[in-house]
């Protein structure tokens, strides 16, 4: 087994006019990496066939992987298909299948369907189809020149890193012979340098299994990766790493394997038989969106107000309007009478509040912007948790933090012994 | 005045094992924008000399203008500038006044200097240096082969902007003449293919401007570009192709040359003096949060309630327990009352209420998933506006396509006659 080389094309006039970040490369990149494989060199083109085909004569020279994402959408500039097949001397012909998945999809949306659409469900003889369960357009892989693996996935990042996760990784997989276990061990509350100083030596030393950090908007994770003959001899390799990277970043790791912050506590949740409601102001509605992006949620968590004016603070929390006027509506006092509020009025278990200031500007008082009171109501023994802190000087970012530490401060209580 | 191409080379290991996505390409890209500038290629290689040079020799064979960001920095794997400079035959020399400026931050830094650090200093012969305000690396640029400029900056996102635009950007435009106008025409409520089928025989027959249509999660925008001797000129000659894309995608276009859908609501309640007030079941503080996003939305957005829960429409919205009753929490008996409720509990001018169920199950009725009722309340008028749609079958995609439409339905009545 001869080690394969990767490389990444994508391919979106959108890119190279700077709209969007290549978020697709970095995502293949990271998948790449678990499975081993190199990869040297990233490409972006346009829609254009003439330097599609340029930059397929420059990959095909130097990698014997070649993945391509962009380009296989339903509008007249989607070429990648009809030019990457033409390039490497592939037919297409209309798979059936798809192109029934289609129909059926623009028939269920009540939606027209146009022409450009059969086009998507045009696909190369003799390669095998990546079914798009997360958009329209399917994905596809075919092998040329003997053995160069040329692998075609959609643009839109949703879409392209599921597709790679769930058809690609496999298929790539199978080309190497053995079983590779990758793990996630999950982090709130540590920026990622200090995590990594925190797992320095542990990371340094790691063979097989490697551990490798990561951040992400608002929190960071470490992911475990371990090669074995078997999927069960991978899996146990990764145990020990695993159970020792929690047990040093104890108590901010989250869970492990786990998809986020807001699945946890939902979970937890559940298993304690608890019901939320939140009650946010800089936050604006984001916990909640959180929340109720995943599936079942209403099954814990009733809901909650954005009490962004201070009259709805008075009107639909309940804050005696002396706190207001008082402490101020960014204070521990208000979150403090946000939190029983919201617990009063919806008849939830726990209930959290988040005030702050988000910025840009501050509110006229020395109060930092960035600022952020947090309070945790359990509607059987009162306020349990009290927390402030100034969480960076971007609204974007302090919105994001704000609404990962309540959710973190959730978890704590309904995990604490 | 020939056209100049740009090609942008990324160094760095980081990004090819995915650790990082490459915003740098696409900052540097926007500006190329906005230069008229075009940019065929973005290359990405790692920390490698021969892997560089393979990628200067690919782009020195098709751009006249090269770009590298990353591997300026202090340590022994950042070879850019030795690199670039020995592959054009450039010779490296001290920067006296360079080596001053990082010898006085580390001082103030109390950080001892190491030999690399001298390697920062050390600049091509003859080049244009552009000095690094926000970092200790600088960045430069020279003329190679007669007439391609090869510019070199450091690759910390934060640093390679603020270098971009202040020393790069102004460089670059002394090189050309003229001057380029882009346009965005954005529009909600049309899939990109129907968008692109309703003005396909405008966007075939531009030249100047052109005109190309892109997908954004959940709406679509389309983006016209004019080049001519001056900015007036190139504004002028986006205007007619402006104005009909605005009439023939009428009333689905939600604005030009702005941010967003909900930019376009908060600038419209500001314009009319309005309030607003959100009641949100199946988009779970979704709306509330896009608003609130947004810095300033205070003035007019009040905030509002995620009644997840039928008890929180109950009791916090005054929805009557017969109409959840009778038509069940997804009908629109009920988002008329939701929205109503939230006016009158709020005081708000306008009231915007959704329910509808994302799936992916259903509640047991033959409601279908996806199905999404929206209501609007005039605090003078009552119920202006009343809506149902079935959004697709994917949970995400509902609760996004619910948001847009609350809020297109909001931008729809303030902008009406």
């Amino acid at each position: 087994m001869t080690a394969r080389v990767a490389e990444i094309i994508a391919v979106g006039t959108e890119l190279l006019l700077g709209n969007v970040a290549n978020t697709d490369a970095q995502d293949i990149s990271q998948g790449l990496s678990e499975l081993g494989i190199n990869c040297f060199y990233h490409t972006t083109v346009g829609d254009n066939p003439e330097r599609l085909k340029e930059a397929l004569r420059v990959a095909r020279s130097r990698a014997d992987i070649i993945i391509t994402t962009g380009g296989l959408g339903p509008t007249y500039d989607d070429l990648t298909k009809q030019t990457v097949c033409s390039f490497f001397g592939k037919e297409l012909y209309l798979h059936e299948p798809t192109w029934a998945r289609i129909r059926a999809y623009f028939e269920k949306l009540a939606s027209p369907l146009t022409e450009n659409n059969r086009q998507q469900a045009m696909l190369p003889v003799g390669g095998e189809i990546f079914e798009n369960n997360w958009g329209t357009a399917p994905g596809c892989a075919f092998t040329a020149d003997g053995d160069i693996r040329v692998l075609m996935l959609p643009g839109p990042p949703r879409e392209c890193r599921a597709m790679f996760r769930h058809c690609a990784m496999p298929y790539l997989r199978a080309l190497r012979g053995g079983a590779l276990v990758s793990r996630i061990v999950r982090v709130f509350g540590l920026g990622e340098s200090r995590m990594e100083t925190l797992v320095r030596g542990r990371i340094e030393k790691a063979q097989n299994p490697t551990i490798a950090p990561y951040a992400q908007e608002g929190e960071c994770f470490l992911r475990v990766t371990a090669y074995a003959e078997s999927e069960e001899e991978a899996f146990a390799l990764t145990e020990p790493a695993v159970a020792e990277l929690t047990r040093l970043l104890h108590p901010h790791v989250y869970g492990v394997d786990v998809p986020s912050l807001e699945f946890v506590v939902l979970s937890l949740l559940t298993r304690h038989k608890k019901k939320l409601a939140v009650a946010e102001s800089c936050t604006g509605g984001m916990i909640a969106a959180r929340l109720t992006a995943l599936p079942g949620a209403s099954a814990v968590f009733m809901g909650g107000v954005t009490a962004y004016d201070s009259l709805l603070k008075i009107n639909l929390l309940d804050v005696p309007r002396d706190i207001l006027d008082e402490y101020g509506a960014v204070s521990a006092q208000t979150a403090e009478a946000m939190a029983r509020g919201i617990c009063a009025r919806t008849g939830a278990d726990l209930g959290i509040a988040v005030t702050g200031l988000a910025g840009p500007t501050g509110d006229g008082t020395d109060t930092p912007v960035g600022t952020v009171y947090l309070a945790l109501c359990d509607s059987a023994r009162g306020i349990v948790d009290c927390q402030n802190a100034v969480l960076g000087d971007e609204r974007r970012r302090v919105r994001l933090a704000a609404s990962g530490r309540a959710l973190d401060m959730v978890r704590r209580w309904l995990d604490s012994p």
